[in-house]
């Protein structure tokens, strides 16, 4: 059994590169986060924006993330990102996202995140909640 | 009498800058909407953050927004940003914006903005409100 | 005879919008740049990257931008932007966008640019250039 | 002897916002190439965009950025980031970001970047070089 991996394609646009001519560094950050909620939608079939709605929760928060650029991506490239939930543990997960230009790792992303909610006793608080089952079942394959 | 002018000093960052070595024109309305709240805040003494709250409104969204290019600003530049309401009407406002380099016109913007507070017959709906006299009032030096 | 249109199929991101759950006014400039590298790309058969090599210029910059902004685009829209050159002039031109979200338009842009090269008595100076003719024939359809 | 601790300050805009109403995670990392070129500067005494021309290197690119998220930044916070190297290795060096909200750690950064400059055997190839010990040496103190 292993992970859902989603594949999501586009292209470098112009206003994501520095004067390097290379993609600036936290343009990743952005791909990474369009990788997991693309990624979410596909195993989940909720809409990204009902997430919340449907699962009762406030959001997947980030609590830690980390880029290794290994290879630039420049202005017109057409890249893949691969996403994949790289751990699941009981109220927080792992993703694991590759950037692949020309078939070959450019960039390697983590992110860790938090299955989010109101606290009950003070609502006005956030606070981890238990990762349903029925969700981490979705993303096995 | 005139319109309370606000100036703002800031650096070009690297990345604020596209590979053509100079700043990519998006960010130059990030900096229109940085120079519209502080010449808010400047002129109300009121906090951006605090704005919609203390004068019932949920904010002072755009309805237009244009710039002529006119220099190029690149990386470590130091510039200039001024900022003054050119027109209060009854429930809307322009800003006119001035970037300067090195003392010269680099970029002009305006922007048009509304006093946006919720319809009472239909609170789900944002509607334009009177700008209240006491507000542009504080414009005026 | 009439201007090529260009479509692009996108969805807003998480990262687009600001505060108020909407896009931020600056990612629509960034959308609007999209648009016409897809513009032209489609047009003219040559990748963003390389328009520059191909026609001898250093490339299309902006001189001027707008956008009027209608209706809201939120997390999730499945948004279309029309991009179309709307006139063609000795060595600069206009593009004409729309954002349309469910098929209503929500945000219409305009955007000058220059074709623009070094200038033969002085290289490092950029200079406005005559737009080829062969250049301007493959935006009619 | 420690290494030089630079401090900046500046305020959370509108747009570095996402819909939870925070800072979204990739302007943190915009912050962190602030206060690094920030932090050469002040060390250094070079602009940083002669930091090239002055060193004969054509940069100091990103190889690894991470950042852990402790608490969030909202529109308006006052914020300080303090950039210092961490460590010096032979050709490449690593950046400790802090982000303070009211005083209290925010959030947590840390870069990896190589001193960087052309291959000179074949100059289209970027290859890390020795940083030289009069650099590293100004930032002890």
């Amino acid at each position: 059994m292993s992970s859902l991996l989603h594949r999501r394609k586009f292209t470098i646009e112009w206003g994501h590169c520095d004067p390097a001519g290379i993609v600036f560094n936290s343009r990743f950050f952005e791909y990474f986060d369009w990788g997991t909620w693309s990624l979410f939608e596909a195993a989940l079939g909720v809409k990204p924006a009902e997430l919340g709605a449907v699962y009762g929760i406030i959001g997947i928060p980030l609590v830690d993330a980390g880029a290794r650029f290994i290879a630039p991506a420049r202005f017109g490239d057409e890249v893949e990102l691969t996403s994949q939930v790289s751990e699941f543990r009981r109220s927080s997960f792992d993703v694991a996202h590759q950037l692949l230009v020309r078939g070959a790792l450019a960039v390697e992303g983590k992110e860790t995140r938090v299955w989010a909610g109101r606290d009950p006793a003070e609502p006005s608080k956030i606070r981890s909640q238990a990762i349903p089952p029925e969700v981490t079942a979705r993303f096995e394959v």
